[in-house]
């Protein structure tokens, strides 16, 4: 059984997929954190959806004031499905990618520009910024994504 | 290639990595059944969202006044979007966590509550049972992957 | 280091697991595809949801009425989220399930069946195509997902 063991973690001792798993963390960490970042402003804010998330504010007419949507929770919530969208991929396509044997120099660059280009995007959603900002930095870790999809169907097409 | 076989199979002979196999599957199964409640409200409910879901009753306003939101379909809908926000990081962080090495029995206690704090979210979703209950087995799911990601960055740091 | 590297990429000359790499490649670039199709339809049918896009059409009553909905651009975020809720099952259970062993061929049968019908789930939703052709190839690509984790949890079970 150690035998077994040690293959295994011989995965985690290979320093390409350290990088992942390292990476991969973070921006899951910075995804989790839109969680937080919604029951702040749904709190602030009292805007709540769900009638039984109101019940402490008193009972009928009074609590169902707070049932409505409000402009800073949705902008967060976007942010949420966004983040969704793109570290999905990322984290499938990065995994391949990482057990399809690149460069450790090459893997860390698109790790970290991917990383970089999704807090810039937290940030630039959250504040918010004028665009292009959010729009760039979204196509920035688009492009990331694409470039190891190249990577792994290059290395590993089996149709 | 037989020999490669084996190496590959290896992974599936390891215990721990065994339990997050089950565990994953188990939970990915319980975020699927959302699909099935959320059509099995819509059609019950009589609330679709795409005209032509709606075209076996009838033609014209007869079939259009399906064509609405209601509330129990809603329900699950925001119950199934909360299972992707917080079983994505679960997959990614728990399989990163299993090849991390850790004990067998902590392994299993970490699996174990966050899927057993997933099912309880659901229940809680969809009875609807009155807050903390929801709020609390959301909370209780969140912190065992907070808990896999440290031991995962604790181990495989390589930024 | 090179021994370990060469473990490492053992993983990716195993046919199942190119098999599963490519195929899961695939399918998550057809789901980030459904970004750049609601950015054309947010941008051909001028419809955006947050004020600093719309900057650009000028200042004050003049550009707010781009913030509004569309349907298509509507119908397109319906098909993104639904490529979510299924894409992400079988991202993690395909990898799973790619480890458990299986035949080649029914490995490749599992994957190709999928990805084909997540590829006509999104002409379906997309043209859109009378029903039941999307309710019909979602059926197909959900059943193929519970198919993969049957041979999952009767291969790894491990409670």
């Amino acid at each position: 059984k150690s035998g077994e063991m040690a293959k295994l973690t011989q995965l985690i001792d290979n320093e390409v997929f350290r990088a992942y798993a390292t990476y991969a963390t973070i921006v899951l960490l910075k995804m989790m954190l839109m969680s937080l970042i919604t029951a702040y402003f749904r709190i602030t804010r009292k805007a709540f959806v769900n009638p039984e998330d109101t019940a402490s504010f008193g009972k009928g007419e009074s609590a169902k004031k707070f049932l409505r949507t409000d402009p800073d929770v949705e902008r967060v919530r976007r942010g949420h499905l966004n983040d969704l969208e793109n570290i999905v991929p990322f984290l499938g396509i990065g995994l391949l990618y990482a057990l399809s044997g690149p460069e450790l120099s090459t893997a860390l660059l698109h790790f970290r520009i991917f990383t970089g280009a999704r807090i810039a995007h937290t940030f630039a959603y959250l504040i918010p910024l004028p665009q292009p900002g959010r729009g760039l930095s979204w196509a920035v870790a688009y492009s990331v994504t694409i470039s190891m999809a190249y990577k792994v169907l290059k290395t590993a097409l089996y149709l």
